[in-house]
């Protein structure tokens, strides 16, 4: 085979200058004719019942065209467990919960008419503690349930964990707990509802998920009363978004409630601070989890047990047990495993998708055990998850096929990398972890399917219309490499479409890592079927035989003799311009043989699984508890680089997620109320906070990837937290169980080493 | 067969709610960020040279973003022939020539710098009269040319006319003149030009090309030095179009320059007067027509000589004797036939396509000289027609092959429906008139193309990606209504998109009536395709042979079995939600199998033809020569009526356009300058002028049509002014072979009745 001329290659993101000059337009940037401006009067409280709203003195202020209550808007539910609803009645559970929404000619006049309205409220005893949630005496949250603690089913079992245990020659029981972090674009959310004449709706917003906010949309329509109307959803740019645009929310149904009241496009725009507290976070969790390994180190046993701080109503962050299922069963080869997961309702804010979806929280609890293991049964942490590693062809407990597996591979690189075994100064230490993820897909939908059109023009240049959607990783590029690679052509001869339901073939939304996969294999299946009566043209023009032909370079050629060669955009405009002339379209939807979880939660979820260690080398400032990094190697099983620039970008970008998670971030959650929604309080790793990041990239060539390759968008931030707490304790032989590895907590853990290290408690701030 | 639900029905224009209320997007509510706006300066002078351009003030005023001229531009030539430029140099040829353009951040600053700009010219002898423009001694348009007589093709011979004539026992000769019009679109002429970083280019534009317009374009950046870059054209809604914007312009090249000189988007938008002065017009014409007959009144000769003034640049309007050949060699069986036309420079304004494109001024001649010849034979002028008209299966003298064809059936419908032979008032007259034009598309370019895209979703609807053009004709109606109907959907499930060449596929522009034809089948192409994948679907969920089943009322169904039924939007979701799913698609690419006219100009130009005849009764008041029509019957071979209201509205406004262009309309060209271009001035027929149609629609069902349709968007206009003049010769026994018949024109023609009637001089207004 030839060396490609498009995959494989470092090219910018198409819409790189775009961005860089200002010119690509953000749900911000968007002004339709007679838009009126959104504004959201949230609770006071985070528990209490609704007395009396007074909207008068609001509904007066000139410019205000719309006030609305719950009690004025029709029953449209949503969420995971459609326990939320857009504008409360009744009572608030939590400090986000919506309760009046006005639409003015101008977001002051909107902003003004939020303060003049009086909402009296009855405060109710409130808990903001899963724990204490779970007694029997604790105040209710929804008390139609009668409980706090959800009817989910996050169960899993494989083998005979108790038996395995007795077995057992090292047995380790930790308890772990992750809190509240959050997204932190800084495209902030937004969303434009327009209705035209007949009740059609179009809504603008930066959504992850075009398709299935249609069909949430459509069914809101229906509550309305408005029977089956069409939606239309329009995607401009998308200034970030890592799992928070990955569902529909109050403000996305309010917008539209106001622009139904007006007959006017609404405009709701979220300012910072509402971006901090009004979207969701990542789910905390408290993690139990044991592990056990026979005395030559093999892994017998996991056994893991999690209650999760639901929040207030249940998104679909109440899911991510589903996918911490995953590390849970299969990373490294264990034979029994037993996994429960209890979601409890708080007054707290509540969670949702957020890159990793539950993965990195479960992996920090895994990998430090496996380190805490390890030391147990006296076994280097690298040659202890070599012994246990993960190999191509196995099937994991949970039913996962695997594929190819880099994992080996990974882990050598990095401990070659970071010398493993070679001399440490003063307060350093290394420190490794693995993760597993889905890389092919993965099948949490009905369908996991991607639809692409394609069509050529006269010159030999093709429009790409995906379902994908581009939130910034790089999607369209990616796709145009691939098309660009089947047909012969150059990247900058591919257009990719993707901003548009109406134009664009369905696609179930930008989750699982699955994009690249899924999406490049659906334009893929529409560029083969274009080669295809390429090639057949051009057997007939250049009188060879089709499999003689290749597409390279603009060209089609022949491989046996140079003289048989054509322009594409010629060829085409042979096949145009005659009697009863064709142009070249082709339709594909791809939708991977992956399966959906059975009840049990087994299943083959994903056509492949991603695999990555991340090894760290720190120093820790004994005196303030400061965990520098040093060096930070992130090696990745990704089938093969279609683009290794961007793919660096995603593996940089999610180590430096997974630092922030692992050090600074977390949102101060106090009495319900978050305390720090601004990038002055809240951590985030800035510029000069950036880590170093060496990338090794293993390429397996995944037989069902396009060309090869899996999924990388959420895996670089997966294994970050553990790798770094290994480090901390090797470092310092202080283990720290709760993140973040804040300085306070770092230093309190010194002060106290040699004594039994509990969880400490939360400070607030750094 | 059962009843069609979406075929054959009136069924309102889909977007007539939009325009009505306001909501639709015209090219003037376009505003992009950072937008400035062009304005040009037009030649002063019908004819000088250009000494001097002074733009130093123009520069200096505040808001002035770009002035160019001629010399600083780079050599980009448009038209037909080449022979024009975006901004002239060296010298002006005519009064509508643009010297100097501007670009400013508002338009009054942008008129200001016009004002501000002097150039300096030195007059030269110019020529306004197509016969004086061919004498030897004539001042010359384009000196390279050495003359002002286009070197065009413009012949055709079949047979032998002069033996004919020879053989001929009754022979007519006669002179016909017809004059300038224009189209008087509401939606006046506009463009935005924007550049990106990469130097691709976004047209807006109300345009009926968009793909051939995105050539044009092409070639004009390559001209630019920017070499091969995307050109994108963004359709907004058109207000009327009528082939006035059949063609690119100097001011859509000149918003081009001056967005890639100011990097900012620039918008030109025509104001009326512009529209009146610097848009083209229906091309003039001095028509000699001979035709003869033997004893029997069979035609036996036609032969037919044209001199068409050109203006001063060959656009496309020189290209209409190729349509005019249409009727002068196929309406009606003549069996020898000859043409020739000359187009003649002049330093008037230049002419371009406009409804009917040369075959109304051809049909006048003929159809006013085929009564002259059935007088002289002594034969009632609808008897003359019928022993001479057109029958299914003939081959035409120009090659072209008729298929079905109800001349006969609408001429008698004239007939009855005017009640021909029954009696007639004082100063009364009744007059009747055939045509001929393209009804199955019209190979004038190298593709007839037009290509389709098509997807479902998830509910049953459609949307539809088209090539073709609405320019208020309806087009997306009737795709619409065969796509409703094939897949057995209502026509509010199917949405038409059609406004962007990044999104559409390719079509050839709306013009030659095409659009319903070769849109409509192309729409089929892609929906049969979608439909045999629904019946295997449901052939499988039925357990029915897909032969026996339909779809309808949103259902696939069994004939046989009234239980065997299944909602298409189920059917859908079954397919798609389940594993490996599949969603529908489909792409189309119709090319009608017509033929481009050979080197004789013979040829099957279009896949069928369709006719038509209309008849009108007039009263003419001798007192002041004022024309009323009493009664207006418009019979039409349609082929099938896919939306008897939308065609309906065609024949009124079709017909209302004939008799603008037979009673009223003209633009005053004096010494190259319009004197009327305003609509006070400029008499288009008002809503009080407007005459009742009654339109006879015959149904002749053809083989190629999407259900049996022809091509009706012309037609309507082309036999009214010989109808006219035909009842005013019935009413007083005056002809009028000079268009429009204004009342004085008609006054002096009774007064001297008896005397013979040479063309009259062109009386300045009415």
């Amino acid at each position: 085979m030839e060396a490609f001329t498009a995959v494989g290659h470092r090219i910018p993101k198409l819409d790189a200058v775009e961005k860089a000059t200002g010119r690509a337009r953000y749900i911000q940037d968007i002004k339709l004719p007679g838009m009126l401006y959104g504004k959201i009067l949230y609770s006071k409280y985070p528990h209490a019942r609704i007395v009396h709203i007074d909207t008068a003195k609001a509904r007066r202020l000139p410019g205000v065209k719309a006030v609305l209550t719950g009690d004025r808007i029709p029953k449209i539910r949503f969420g995971f467990y459609k326990d939320n609803v857009p504008l409360k009645t009744g009572k608030v559970r939590s400090r986000r919960d919506e309760v009046v929404a006005v639409a003015a000619t101008d977001p002051d006049i909107a902003q003004e008419a939020l303060d003049l309205i009086e909402v009296h409220y009855e405060a109710l005893p409130a808990v903001f503690d899963p724990e204490e949630a779970m007694q029997e005496d604790a105040p209710l949250v929804h008390e139609e349930h009668k409980t706090n603690v959800l009817k989910l089913p996050w169960k899993l079992h494989y083998g005979d964990v108790e038996e395995a245990r007795k077995r057992a020659r090292h047995v380790v029981k930790e308890r772990f707990r992750v809190t509240w972090v959050t997204h932190c674009c800084l495209g902030t959310s937004g969303v434009i509802a327009e209705f035209d004449q007949s009740n059609n709706l179009t809504v603008y917003r930066n959504t992850q998920i075009p398709s299935l906010a249609q069909k949430d949309f459509m069914d809101a329509l229906r509550a309305m009363g408005l029977g089956d109307r069409r939606v239309r959803i329009i995607k401009p740019y998308i200034g970030g978004a890592f799992g928070s645009k990955l569902d529909t929310y109050a403000f996305e149904y309010i917008a539209i409630l106001l622009a139904y009241e007006t007959r006017r496009p609404v405009c709701i725009l979220f300012d910072r601070k509402e971006e901090f507290f009004a979207t969701s976070t990542r789910q905390p969790a408290i993690i139990d989890i044991a592990q056990g390994c026979d005395a030559e180190g093999r892994l017998l046993f996991r056994d893991v047990s999690m209650i999760l701080d639901n929040g207030a109503y249940t998104s679909w962050g109440a899911t991510t047990p589903s996918v911490m299922m995953m590390p849970i069963s299969s990373l490294y080869r264990v034979p029994n495993v037993r996994y429960h997961a209890r979601c409890v309702y708080t007054n707290n804010t509540w969670s949702q998708a957020m890159r990793g979806y539950g993965n990195p929280q479960a992996t920090f609890a895994i990998e430090s055990s496996m380190d805490m293991l390890a030391e147990e049964a006296g076994i280097d942490p690298v040659e202890f998850r070599l012994i246990n590693v993960n190999q191509p062809g196995e099937v994991t407990p949970q039913g996962f096929r695997i594929t190819t597996c880099g994992l080996r591979e990974c882990i050598e690189e990095v401990k070659r990398r970071l010398d493993w075994d070679g001399p440490k100064g003063l307060g350093e230490g290394v420190g490794i972890a693995s993760l597993i993820h889905v890389g092919g897909g993965a099948r949490v939908y009905k369908s996991d399917g991607c639809g692409t059109l394609l069509k050529m023009d006269d010159y030999g240049r093709v429009e790409v219309f995906t379902g994908a959607t581009d939130m910034g990783q790089g999607a369209d590029t990616v796709i145009a490499q691939v098309v660009a690679e089947e047909l012969g052509l150059r990247v900058e001869d591919v257009r990719v479409i993707h901003q548009d339901t109406d134009v664009c073939p369905w696609d179930v939304g930008a989750h699982a890592s699955r994009t690249t996969f899924v999406a490049c294999n659906s334009a893929l299946g529409a560029a083969r079927r274009i080669k295809e009566r390429l090639l057949d043209l051009a057997s007939r023009e250049l009188a060879e035989s089709p499999e003689a032909l290749i597409l390279r370079d603009r060209e089609v050629r022949s491989r046996r003799d140079p003289e048989k060669r054509m322009e594409i955009g010629k060829l085409l405009r042979k096949a145009h311009f005659r009697l009863k002339g064709q142009m070249l379209m082709a339709d594909y939807f791809y939708d991977p043989a992956n399966e959906n979880l059975d009840r049990e939660f087994k299943g083959n979820l994903s056509m492949t699984y991603t695999f990555g260690a991340h090894g760290v080398r720190v120093k820790v400032d004994e005196e303030t508890g400061k965990v520098r990094i040093l060096k930070y190697v992130a090696a990745h099983d990704v089938g093969r680089a279609i683009n290794p620039m961007l793919l660096e970008g995603q593996v940089y970008g999610g180590a430096l997620m997974g630092v922030g998670y692992t050090l600074t971030e977390q949102l101060i959650v106090d009495k319900g109320e978050v305390m720090n929604p601004n990038f002055r309080d809240y951590k985030v790793p800035t510029a000069k906070d950036a880590v170093a990041v060496e990338t090794a990239i293993i390429e397996t060539v995944d037989r069902d990837g396009p060309y090869g390759a899996k999924g990388i968008g959420e895996p670089g931030c997966v294994p970050t937290a553990p790798a770094i707490a290994n480090a901390v304790y090797d470092a310092t032989g202080v283990r720290i169980r709760e993140l973040p590895l804040t300085l306070e907590r770092v230093l309190m853990a010194i002060r106290e080493k040699g004594a039994p290290n509990p969880v400490t408690p939360q400070p607030e701030g750094r």
